[in-house]
């Protein structure tokens, strides 16, 4: 441990805000003792030093351990691929871990697919424009042709893939979407307020996590129309939930949620409206923490970071 | 019209801070023309000034009229009995209206029915006790004798009425109650954290409206054990809802709700603690409201002015 | 009162929730006893029934009295004028009143101005394109180009007007914005991030009222640079006010503020983000809310009904 | 590193939940490469299961190092005071570090200050006896005698010193509180609206933190009076802050704060009865917070893990 104690003390020489050398590894497995221990020291011998850190452990006993580390590595984009393979073979093998190594500076390529809503596709969008989601919009779907012109505005490729009633129809329809979201390298799926439901089978081929955004609180008024349950049970808060897309519907892992209040006054249509805006944050927050690396899946539910 | 219009032109000679001569008026009935003039009007000519007042209709048409009133009125201990005969006769009468009058000094006589939870209880009684809740607690019911003492050292009577098991132990239980609730004029019931059902035979003898705090953000968990089921889910929320009490089991109108963000580390018993500053504070919340006859039960949902 | 009350009794035959026929009063008189009586009298005497109503009276007394009133009258277009004449003379006068009539179908024309930054701006235009905000933004204007092709993707005149150093350039910049205001029959003007400080004549001479946003919760962090001061101080919530412009910068009543959470972890950049989200939504509601005549000035604060 | 990583693939045969056996580190230094590494190795060849940790580095560049991590090691009381001085030689020393080693069974030995306003007092008594604050309240001091039975019904000593007019006589009450407080191993000191300023001087030698609750969301309404100058303003929240007591009158380093929404209506009684509601609740947080070793201050900030 000479060679590692000497090199800990060393004070940072050139300490660098240089976002082009920093990179995140996540780090899940079953709970053991000295993870911690063994991931930083691999890191601190490999000349990686640890920017942040996030770890727990969940569930009552032998449960699971989550790791997030952010690292600051000299010459990041030469030196990643080795580092990344010496961590299989010397750390995640050993230890039967799940991991992953990002840059801090990658960008998610992303498709989203909406309908006739605008709101959360607008908002993913402009944020992104903004610099504030650190992904590419590679590609928007929709099952209707209305926010060709607003998205193309973006410099965003739109299709419109319509879908025709009963299942064949759908089955094509995702055959298009499938090919066409595949075909552009897509590593998330954003359904931005997507009025369809989406196969088992389309979740199981699309080779990325999908995130969707509920405009309910769930569990609360899971399932259609929840503006207008909510109306007729005359709950003083609405909400939005964003989680990652199941075969069970309205039953994934929940990234987040948020509420806003509302009093007796407010009609159908202006709790859709105030509700609208929670949506397209609730959305907003959920796909940067993904992106971040922050979002933990941990059965049913998440770890956020 | 013209006495009311030179009385109303006239300068408030004596403006007052007097809360003894402060009283609320809240009148409910089918939506029609020319209800607020003919309430404001007959308050006028009665020389009791508006100090506030709320209104609002509900339901898309033929709905529902709720309005609720401050007024001051001179020497109003001696002059309300009057004022209120004449508005039964000459408005409330031939507007089929239902109304109430009350002196805004006036307190509620709360009965409070608890279980072992202390929280909610203590919480009342001690805001009870600052003056921050319009209320006379007259009696707390509990089905545990554990808080027998924290009752008693506010000057409050406490009575222990055990509820055994089975139908007849139950029935037999709430006659007591309902004996000791009705012997000292309750006029409000307030449920902090009782674990017991209610029967309807209860809540339609009871004679005085009942609220319960439900420990979730219904209508999310609604029923039992809903912390540990919020932890199941994943959510990012709990919160807590105050409710008016029917036969329907957590279905009645809502009054109030609150959430508070929670985060993975949170085992159920911290969700349960932090719950519990939530509950504690919508139940206030409600009871104030209440007391305040801010709260109009509209069908299943409430108009909270 | 008899024809009145005749017709009070008289069941709605035809409710309706035709918006065009739907209108706004709005009174603001020192208090005095009689006046919700005499307004509502008017109103029944001249068919106009009272939808929904709001009132108070502030200060310790001889205070002000506020009043809004949403109303449905057959024929509005046509009858309105009459009605507001005569409000005039039989009740606005004698009271020595304020008041204003407004159809709710009434879109208020707005004059936006801002600089650099989009989220403020264009989250107003997009609302008003879906038809959230009652506003028809009449001009756009800035003292840089740079939004110009954004503004105008949505039908919107934009207008450059550079503002130069030196009082002269200033006095010069604000001679041609407020022609052009002026000259687009301006109801409102928005500073949507506008950031620089617009003078006093500039105030009197524009004819309209001046809602500004401020990123910060003020009085916290007035001036420059709130969210730098904000991050050196470690508050754990940032803020955003919207406030009437007045003479006296960052004094403005307040019309509405809102917070976020923040943690140690948030760069200033970070804050800079997570308040703009706050900011542009603060704004929104209370441009929606002033155009909605729900926000009544008194004195340096305001009555948000 | 061989004996280290066999002991950590070993799956955790007791998986033990005694919370005995679990203990805090914190440590803070300037940032350097590897200390992570450091740390978490010397655990883990001294046996300790990290089983949550959270670390961050504040500061553009050679910034500060925070950590705190919680351990499972078997036998803790007997192998704490071994693990201490190894730590202490081995790592925190060539690092320069600044350290704490903490069971988390332990309780913070804890002095109250308050004087007539009940509501912070109380519910840190109560929480206290809930368990939910990891504290002993030790004893209570206070400038009034009015709380004295409330206190002492909760079996905690309760001592009156009252504080004359005059620097003397502030001099000889600091004195005596001093002592008081000194004698009873104090670790914190709690001024749950105490309405005295306390010197430097006492702040230097109470020997203790000192976390203070102020009446409003500072830097706003820093000073006397928050709630009538919120008032005032015509703010449309108000809130309270947590904050170490430094010299520097309401300027110490922010642990907690937090808002309640309130609108015209709240006369200045009814935000002092809200604002009640927001300092008991962020006291209690901080309280909490920094007892669980969460709370690092960072300059005149703080870092909150």
């Amino acid at each position: 441990m000479t060679a590692v104690q000497s090199r800990a003390v060393s004070p940072r020489t050139a300490p660098t805000e240089n976002p082009d050398e920093l990179a995140r590894l996540v780090v899940t497995c079953i709970d053991r003792p000295g993870v911690v221990a063994r991931v930083s020291s691999f890191l601190a011998e490999h000349a990686a030093n640890i920017v942040q850190s996030d770890q727990d452990t969940t569930g009552p006993s032998g449960g699971r351990f989550f790791l997030r580390i952010v690292f600051h590595l000299y010459d990041l984009a030469a030196q990643l691929p080795a580092l990344e393979h010496a961590f299989a073979v010397e750390v995640a093998r050993p230890l039967g871990a799940d991991y992953s190594f990002r840059p801090v500076a990658a960008r998610t390529r992303t498709a989203v697919f909406a309908s006739r809503h605008d709101h959360c596709l607008l908002d993913l969008l402009w944020r992104t424009r903004r610099g504030e989601l650190p992904i590419d919009v590679v590609q928007v779907v929709s099952n209707h042709p209305d926010l060709a012109d607003d998205v193309r505005a973006f410099g965003v490729p739109f299709t419109h893939i319509p879908v025709g009633r009963g299942p064949q129809a759908k089955e094509d329809a995702e055959r298009r979407q499938l090919e066409l979201v595949r075909g552009c390298g897509t590593e998330l799926v954003v359904l931005a307020r997507y009025m369809q439901i989406l196969s088992a089978n389309f979740l199981h081929s699309v080779g990325a996590p999908v995130i969707n955004i509920h405009h309910s609180f769930l569990p609360a008024f899971a399932g259609a129309g929840p503006y207008s349950r909510a109306k007729e049970r005359g709950v003083k808060l609405i909400g939005a939930t964003a989680h990652y897309a199941t075969e069970d519907l309205d039953e994934g892992p929940i990234i987040e949620q948020d509420v806003v209040r509302v009093d007796h006054r407010a009609t159908v249509a202006e709790l859709t409206r105030r509700g609208a805006d929670i949506e397209r944050t609730v959305l907003a927050r959920a796909v940067a923490w993904h992106c971040d690396d922050r979002v933990l899946v941990d059965g049913r539910t998440t770890v956020v970071f």
